[in-house]
């Protein structure tokens, strides 16, 4: 039996501070419907979907924040036409956003860089929050922009976990994973050892770099270097969708890609706009490298990986 | 002070059967003397260097493969004047072999693929066991040629060690892989860890796969995309060295690469023959990575990475 997925990213351009929820929800849903009408059965958004990328401001009001830029439930009235339209459609979505988690009775609320799975038929079928938070928590007023992903966000608490999930008659083992978490081998070899056969990834990256001087076509060069690794290494489909252009003069890059377990591009958007790209996910595709140079039963050896979770960062430790 | 390190790849062309170790040897001194005309103070040999790829046979006679294949001591007589000519030029270098350790009194040897680094006095500094050995250890009769790395080699038992080395006036912590070794994020990060800062590879890689057809193109694409993200994964300078061209009717891919911990190839060989390359590695040009996107004390999360210890291969464990 065929196990061939059509399936999409749909890039956001920009969403502005001034943009509200329900604006945004109906780019979503043009793209959703815009993605059904070319084959897709499955749509993967951006990272922080709903709203502007926040992290590159500081703000003093935590109340203010988590009312702007936080959601309390998912789906919610002014996001439930997305779960609605995919469920007409019986198309299924990745989408993230920032989860405001309520703690225990008196504690504070948790906040989360989340992502969510929902099927074809308009239920979430799982949810990850985001582990390699990037960027820094104290304020850099000397800065162009921040990037406070580390103020705003708690690190991940759900692992790197793994959802069986069916679209468009297609049963696959899925993984989430959003933005930095690309660029950290850790995570992707997690979700591969589980049995993951497709991964989507939402992103908002900045064309500069907030901490040095670089040259920004070098930035999306090591967007795309990444994203072929990562999928070759595990054989994988990857999806990773931007949210891109200029929000309020900030400017992020596109190039949202779809790669084939193959380590190659097989769509990629050409603006920093709203944007479909559609390509058709053969999942026995990487059967062959499964079994034979990924085969990771028989090449493995972690017998000599114990570094890898013994120790966090670098210590210089040789052995002479 | 300046820790700018001028380092070549050097290439090796086809080494068949009927050449003897003392023309490989002769070929190698003459690449260290290019490279050392052209300012290079480290030169990378490749994987296996001194006899041809022999794993593609299957040999019945093992007392003939551990005479015709493996070195008993290194330096040996035959090998020294590659030693002495690093010694006279000031230039170190890495080189990869297969090993015959001697095993306990009346126990059979071990045999490894191995690859040991060099210095600019002549003498070893760090030796190199390649854990992740690739291919089959049955014989495939059928097969147009043979893979057998886990019939003629035990798993390396030394780890990933780092060495610290001085090579040009230069000190800095140096880490070896082995050819398969750069498919693995897994190993590379072990050297990160420890604080490499260079990682030398030798590699011999087929241009037809063995065990399903796949497009030559792609190979070299799935080399070049590993090469670029391992550099700029962990921050680091690669140097990766080929054996190519037809060895007795099989070929090999070159494509020796010299890699920046940008991400960048800032030298390729362009031959399927004995070729040098050369380019100047600033080893502080990653301190802005390491201080900021790759600070791994920062941002690296080992209490979600417990499978990649806990588990060697895929188990389809989905949440749901």
């Amino acid at each position: 039996m065929s196990r061939k997925l059509v399936v999409a990213a749909a890039q956001l351009g920009p969403v502005n501070l001034g943009d509200d929820r329900a604006s945004v929800v109906a780019r979503l849903v043009a793209m959703l419907q815009e993605s059904a009408a070319r084959g897709a059965r499955f749509v993967a958004f951006p990272e922080l979907a709903f709203t502007t990328f926040f992290p590159r401001w500081w703000f003093d009001n935590e109340d203010e924040v988590n009312d702007r830029f936080f959601e309390r439930s998912m789906p919610s009235p002014v996001t439930q036409p997305l779960f609605d339209e995919a469920q007409r459609l019986g198309v299924g979505f990745y989408i993230g956003y920032g989860e405001l988690a309520a703690g225990e009775s008196g504690s504070p609320n948790h906040r989360f860089n989340t992502a969510i799975l929902v099927g074809p038929d308009g239920s979430i079928v799982g949810k990850y929050r985001k582990v390699h938070l990037p960027g820094h928590a104290d304020h850099k007023p000397e800065a162009a922009f921040q990037h406070l992903e580390k103020k705003y966000f708690e690190v991940g608490d759900l692992g790197f976990p793994t959802y069986r999930y069916g679209a468009g008659g297609v049963d696959l083992i899925a993984g989430m994973l959003i933005c930095n978490d690309r660029r950290w081998p850790e995570g992707f070899r997690v979700l591969g050892l589980q049995g993951a056969e497709m991964v989507v990834l939402g992103f908002n990256t900045p064309t500069e770099n907030l901490h040095y001087p670089e040259p920004p076509a070098l930035r999306v060069h090591h967007h795309l270097i990444m994203a072929q690794s990562m999928a070759y290494q595990n054989s994988i489909w990857l999806i990773e969708t931007a949210k891109a252009g200029v929000e309020d003069g900030f400017r992020m890059f596109g190039h949202s890609v779809i790669v084939a377990p193959t380590g190659e591009i097989v769509a990629q958007t050409v603006s920093e706009d709203d944007e479909v790209i559609v390509a058709t996910a053969d999942l026995d595709l990487s059967d062959d490298l499964r079994r034979t140079m990924f085969n990771l039963a028989a090449h493995r050896r972690p017998e000599h990986y114990g570094l890898l979770v013994e120790r966090v960062g670098v210590e210089v430790t040789p052995a002479n």
